[in-house]
């Protein structure tokens, strides 16, 4: 069974979209992972075919109802379905290299996108929808954030990425940020390739890519090194 | 002049994708904002409308080469132009909240978005480009992050969110996250909305969402506490 990722959006027509293109996109046609985009105003049971109602409490936006979006997700992902329930929110956990390395080796992911000022909690708790935030930003809606989350996740499903295409250098991925690259022309605008990656010498330039990487993450990102 | 986004990349019939639809889709019909790709591989100077090239010093993926990059965005943003010019990359400086409301104030951004390895560190300090992580997750490129910058950036601008969709109590917007939302039905497979939310009483609504939001906060996301 390869990865299979399903959507629950009030914009189906955006799926595969990004998701198309380039290593994913050969990934999705030749069967490495599948994605299904499921509309979830096909859910709801007025001729308006209503999704949402305004908040309790008052406030600005509306909410997408419990029930509509429990059917949905019901329909989708029938109990005993074994993947995990996801809900992309500003609200999550931050979304980690750990946890797409981890959700790579699992069945696939269920997610919902939320849309407008939230989700009704109570299906989020009763369906135990696993929140998971892309980032301390806000969105319009969860439909990018899926994208960003499945493209984080599926670039990792063995076979996606070529093989000239490695992991292991890559920011995060030592819990470092990544070294400067360079490459040709050897002069680019009066500027040099650093002397060391031309040396030949492997053992320096793994030292000075250690070292560049170390000192960027310092400076930039010293939260990092904690 | 309203808010100005040029995207170079690989893959530019990728936009507006998601960016064309609902309220930013509406904001862009309306003219407020406007958006261009650019297909970088126009640049090239051969015939094989080469872009990349082995990584200086040796290892995996490819490298863009400076050259043509930087013949991109003197192209897009001759000198003098006054948008900022930003990379989508794991080693950029996290987006937020904050940085998303000053990008839209101002008179937009151009965007470059990088594929393979990475980009070559010349152009990166030659055309001064500020370089912006969406995440601490890596991708197999820039687009879905530039689509996720100009989101968060697009959905701020005056005029693209309606009235009834504010801002004011959003995660971030405060430095919490946001408080749950319940909506009707009243009962949701056994559980009733709390009590506090149809009280009417608006001071103890107000004093129960600020309680939730700190208590998730705390629990959830201590970091942004601090």
């Amino acid at each position: 069974m390869s990865f299979s990722a399903a959507v629950i959006t009030l914009f189906p027509e955006l799926f595969p979209g990004p998701l198309g293109a380039s290593v994913l996109g050969r990934g999705l046609a030749e069967g490495l992972w599948s994605l299904s985009a499921t509309q979830l105003r096909d859910f709801a049971s007025d001729r308006h075919r209503t999704v949402d109602d305004t908040p309790s409490g008052g406030g600005a936006g509306m909410v997408l109802k419990p029930d509509i979006l429990a059917k949905a997700i019901d329909t989708v992902a029938p109990q005993g379905d074994p993947r995990p329930r996801i809900l992309m929110s500003p609200r999550g956990r931050p979304l980690t290299q750990q946890r797409a390395r981890e959700l790579a080796l699992g069945p696939g992911a269920v997610i919902v996108c939320g849309r407008f000022e939230g989700v009704d909690q109570r299906v989020i708790d009763g369906r135990a929808l696993e929140e998971i935030s892309i980032g301390d930003y806000v969105l319009a809606g969860g439909e990018v954030a899926a994208m960003v989350l499945l493209e984080a996740v599926v670039r990792l499903i063995p076979g996606v990425l070529g093989k000239a295409e490695s992991h292991a250098d890559e920011s995060f991925e030592n819990g470092l940020l990544e070294y400067p690259h360079y490459t040709r022309p050897q002069t680019f605008e009066g500027v040099d390739i650093p002397q060391v990656l031309t040396s030949g010498d492997h053992g320096k330039i793994v030292r000075w890519r250690q070292e560049q990487s170390m000192e960027l993450t310092r400076r930039r990102r010293p939260d990092l090194l904690k």
